[in-house]
């Protein structure tokens, strides 16, 4: 008898639903669920229109994916709902709702239908930069000790900032709410009845520490006294490791979803961190880097190790057993993506155009013919601030080296080297701190696109890189994680392995480019230091 | 009976006659004569091709601008010949060419009309950089006195490479000139039977110094044994001071003018410094400012002092008793061309087009808008390296502050700010050494033509700025000179200060902005001393 196991990713505008052999690991079909409502950020179901920064959803559009989208998979793939034996489910984060106490949002009450902040605030909400701020402010005052764990910053998309904005802009949600939880964990009570708070969403999302867990009371009640007691009320006291199940479909969950009362669901994960188990990126040295507009690096390690200007690291994060060490660079695709929206002249655009490719593609094909260094150009990625290692947003983009004759793919080009110089700079981050990255495999938009920024990530880095073999990573490492969950593997790392497919690509690196890299990155890094901790002229710019 | 004087401008394509009233200054009348050759840089008359870095031109073309514009002007003006009591003429410089012993130049003999050394190399003509390089380098190694009064650099636009590249391509042209000679002083000698050799020719173009004369003999022939005896022989020993008359019109000179023999001629300028009586830029603490693709920037002094970085100083190089110190930076409106050229998204070009300005103005009007520091930006102005203080032509172009929201104005913007910045390390270069800027005139193609850029200056150098009032200041300036050799005025400063014109406009400083861009330059010569000599990458950049 067949197996098979379904992993659903929620991404920002659809859900995807994979069909895969349990035992085989081949994907067997395919569905797509775009949300009804996608993001709304001009105005609520209701006609209520809604300030610039917001970016909400609408929590039905998620149980369409699971009514609609699995039964189509099923079908799709001819598969009996008996012979599926597990599911597992990932999602954006934070991505926060208010529920009632029996979990019903409060935006599907009718009392609540016209309020912007009853509904679900997506992960890229930024109505909340304001509570943000005073937050690491006042952690910063009272050194609060988890502070450093997150880099000494605490985003407006993640959980704290998004309640606060509750409570000070709509009091009444914020009582009327019993839990503020994840759209993952409200899926995972819906199909289950357990409530479910995985380290992975606490400990990247939700200011929780495994050795201190959440920020003390007497630092919330400092920050607006409303706040006492939210940890073991509002927000569930609760974290459990990666490896847990979540549980079981009940009555509930199995009408929803056409499966089996019992199905075993496993513990929902962040998209991103999903991609480790798709990718077999599950032991010690082993890095994956997410490649977008902005990209994520993580990096799995078996000791706990505080390493300055990181984002942090979460044990059992997103493998039992496991630190995985997270660290980011806050532009990325997007600084590509500014040059060719505002500094490519005409001919540029009309070539693209008479030849049927994107500018970017026009761009990098013109810039794969320069030579490293060619150029004599040199920049600094700091676009949209420094994530990480210098961890200060006020630090801004530089480019060095121009002359009259300087072409549009020279530049192209060096701001890809730039980023991957930025890269660069956190692994030896790493390494100063004696963690050893080992193997890296890329995943994200960016690294199955675009060839020559990952030759010159690899170049950069002196390391080979392997692209990802699986589009689809977030669902399959819900599959995978569905499988264990069904008790097929012993663990996320056994699943991992026996599904790992080959890479699509590696990248190895050219050893005449390595040589020149290495002297650009010397004047990088120069610089890095000289802008980043000697002459603050970018952030005293920002402030005039 | 009103008497007249004619100044006539030799620029890069035409010659320009201007007829103006000898007393009043009215401008009667002007004529143009193209040069029928225009530039030659692609092939000799004959057809034979040029090297790519050639620009050569004919000297037959600049005799057609005496007996054509002259004519034309005289008959234009209603002007008999008998009332012009003298010429003045001012021309590109250094554009030089070989002549015989009777002063024929030698493209004019049938035996060299193929040979392209052996006509006009014009002042663009970049054909003897490798002999430029060569120069400086045994001038380094020998430490020759002269070479710090010309900031330790020589162009390969000057005289001395130019005369290099022929002895090394041409011998036969080398041995058969009786005379290296500027285009300027040739037609001196044409027309007045008398060899001119000016301090401002010498001084600025030949590396001649009012302390040492021209390089030692010994130095000349340590550079190649053929150069023995060249100044005394090929190169006219005698330099004048700008006072002098260049001579009076003989039989030949009236019979190519139209004007009565013995009408006096004044000494030939550079077109550049001839502008400064035209705008009464003669005395103690005036500067000029020729604000043009690249820059020029003339002050007036009454002492000698060495300033480290600046191009140099003539005495008498163009009032007499004057010490003209001259600095410039290399690039200027070619770094906004390139912007404009390489930068600028085609929603720019198409706005610009449909409403019928260009991108320059349309950039402009928008930068116009911006406050100071509003974006947050900071250039560094090397796109062509940098002429002065630093005299590297190794440095390159920087900007800093890049951002997501960057836009192409506010880029322009700060490219305006770099350059005046850049100037106000210049003014203040000399201030430190005592000289004194106290009035400053702008005049070039910019100066009337960016209203904006004007006002950066006057609030960056926290001083006001005159613009120009005559379009034609270096025809002016010549008809001026042409004023006393006629016995009308003392002085050159007596005949500037009787002709002098109202400003066209006054740009006065704007008190917010002047002590906002005081932060900001604070920041630009921070970072102009990292750059331009702590941390020398952008030179090892270039040497990649």
């Amino acid at each position: 008898m067949k197996q098979y196991v379904i992993g659903i990713d929620f991404g920002t505008l659809s859900g995807r639903c994979l069909l895969m052999d349990a035992h085989t690991g081949e994907e067997v079909a395919e569905s797509v669920v775009e949300y009804p409502h996608a993001v709304m950020d001009e105005r609520l179901p209701t006609g209520e229109p809604l300030p610039p920064s917001f970016a909400l959803q609408h929590p039905k559009d998620y149980l369409e994916v699971l009514s609609v989208g699995i039964g189509k998979v099923l079908a799709k793939g001819g598969v009996i709902p008996d012979d599926v034996v597990g599911i597992g489910i990932d999602f954006t984060a934070c991505t926060l709702l208010p529920i009632d106490e029996k979990g019903i949002p409060l935006c599907f009450h009718d009392s609540f239908k016209n309020e912007k902040h009853a509904y679900v605030k997506l992960w890229k909400h930024h109505g909340a930069q304001a509570f943000a701020d005073r937050l690491v402010a006042l952690a910063k005052e009272r050194r609060e000790p988890w502070l450093p764990a997150f880099g000494g910053k605490v985003s407006c998309e993640w959980a704290l900032p998004k309640i606060m904005e509750i409570l000070h802009e709509a009091p009444k949600v914020y009582d009327a709410a019993y839990r503020f939880t994840e759209a993952a964990d409200w899926l995972s009570l819906l199909l289950t009845g357990e409530e479910t708070h995985s380290a992975m969403f606490a400990g990247y999302k939700w200011l929780w520490t495994a050795e201190g867990g959440y920020p003390s009371n007497d630092f919330l009640t400092a920050l607006d006294p409303r706040l006492d007691g939210l940890v073991g009320t509002k927000v569930s006291p609760v974290v459990t490791p990666m490896d847990a199940v979540a549980g079981r479909l009940n009555e509930e969950g199995a009408a929803l979803t056409g499966l089996p009362v019992g199905t075993p669901l496993s513990l929902p994960m962040i998209d991103g961190h999903a991609a480790m188990p798709a990718l077999n990126v599950t032991r010690r040295g082993q890095s994956m880097l997410i490649l977008g507009t902005s990209a994520c690096h993580m990096l799995n390690e078996t000791v706990r190790q505080d390493v300055e200007g990181i984002c942090g690291y979460v044990k059992d994060g997103v493998i039992p057993g496991i630190y995985t060490y997270e660290a980011g660079q806050s532009g990325m695709g997007d600084i590509y993506g500014w040059f060719v929206d505002h500094m490519v002249p005409v001919e540029y655009t009309q070539e693209a155009e008479a030849r049927g490719m994107s500018v970017h593609a026009l761009l990098t094909e013109k810039a794969t013919t320069l030579s490293v260094g060619e150029s004599g150009l040199l920049a600094l990625d700091w676009w949209n601030g420094n994530r990480s290692i210098l961890v200060n947003a006020s630090l801004s983009g530089m480019i060095l080296g121009l002359t009259l004759s300087t072409k549009p793919e020279e530049i192209y080009r060096t701001l890809l080297e730039a980023t991957a110089f930025g890269l660069r700079v956190i692994f030896e981050r790493y390494e100063e701190n004696g963690l050893a990255v080992r193997d890296i495999c890329a995943a994200g938009g960016i690294a199955g696109k675009n060839p020559l920024m990952m030759q010159i990530y690899a170049d950069v880095l002196n390391r080979p890189i392997a692209v990802a073999g699986t589009p689809q990573a977030g669902a399959r490492g819900s599959a995978i994680c569905a499988s264990v969950a069904a008790g097929l593997y012993e663990s996320i790392t056994a699943a991992a392995d026996h599904f790992a497919r080959p890479h699509s690509r590696v990248y190895t690196p050219i050893k005449e480019n390595v040589a020149a890299y290495d002297r650009l990155y010397r004047e990088y890094k120069t610089l890095h230091d000289y802008f980043g901790t000697e002459n603050m002229v970018m952030e005293r710019l920002k402030g005039m």
